[in-house]
């Protein structure tokens, strides 16, 4: 895919290296296939697809920064404090949107949006959001418990399926005795009990 | 019991006809079994049955209340205001707090706590506190899945039984698509995952 509209002034390939320079083999790959992924969904839905790929190419660019780097921003950057209690897991979406902004001009806020949510989720996501968040909890490698049911759900309704994935991992969490970022129950309260 | 402190200006006979005036014969009688069970806590860990019996009493003092009341209320009272978006049911622990200092003069503050978080928890429960938050949940008419388990509990460990409920509450609103009030996160991190 050639990008033909202004949002970053990269090319895919220059933003693909750009990623593949900024982790390992391993998770690299794992963002091509979210990319893949949610471009197919963005073809299934009707919606920009270039908005899409640098959503899913960018949407890790953060996780494998070294904490004390993602501890600083967070503070320097006024995000939120409470994330502090918490660790890169929570940090890499909102830290990724932050580098993105800072180091390529990524003004999108669509794509930032997608970013910075695609771990926790938000109570106001909008399409490209939920298409990342779908995508890299979908993606052919996954095997979480569900998984299946949330592929056959994203085949029909993208925000059933938002809402089949939030309810899915709070119970995993509860399950394992895992900490929960109470954000996260922000968006388990919109999507899964409002709508 | 007689009272034999200064933590209330009432008699336990005044405070049980102050109760049984605030509230259903149903709740009423609920509210005599929460301080039944909760003094025999207080005996099996050694801690003050004053204070337990109080607090257990007045417990649910708010719980009927009308609702406009109770907005008002945490308006005026400086509460937590993201407590708006949800129900008497997360409002009348700190709304009855409240009322009781306000009308009752009740100042201790290991009553004051205990009667506010009885429903969502805190990450800091002291032991009246803790005591009230499991007899309301194992009190002999309680039917919850897990009861059985939370009673057997309750003899031998009294803060394993605070995480123990904490989980289950939190797994009963998931599996029911119920609202979560994320305060409560915060209980079940600090009581599930930390300890």
């Amino acid at each position: 895919m050639d990008y033909q509209n202004d949002f970053i002034s990269l090319s895919r390939k220059e933003l693909v290296k750009i990623m593949k320079d900024a982790m390992s083999q391993r998770r690299y790959r794992h963002v091509l296939r979210v990319e893949k992924t949610a471009i197919e969904l963005a073809e299934k839905y009707n919606i920009d697809k270039e908005k899409v790929s640098i959503a899913a190419l960018a949407h890790d660019y953060a996780k494998e920064k070294p904490d004390e780097e993602m501890r600083d921003l967070i503070i320097s950057e006024n995000l939120e404090l409470d994330m502090l209690q918490f660790g890169s897991n929570i940090w890499h979406g909102p830290i990724g949107a932050v580098l993105m902004k800072n180091e390529y001009q990524l003004e999108d806020e669509d794509i930032l949006e997608a970013i910075k949510y695609h771990t926790i989720g938000s109570p106001t996501m909008g399409e490209i959001a939920q298409i990342i968040y779908v995508a890299d909890y979908i993606e052919p490698n996954r095997l979480h418990k569900g998984v299946d049911k949330a592929r056959k759900l994203a085949e029909k309704d993208l925000s059933a399926t938002v809402a089949y994935i939030t309810r899915q991992t709070l119970k995993h969490l509860i399950d394992r005795k895992n900490k929960i970022y109470p954000k996260a129950v922000e968006t388990y309260n919109a999507w899964v009990v409002e709508k």
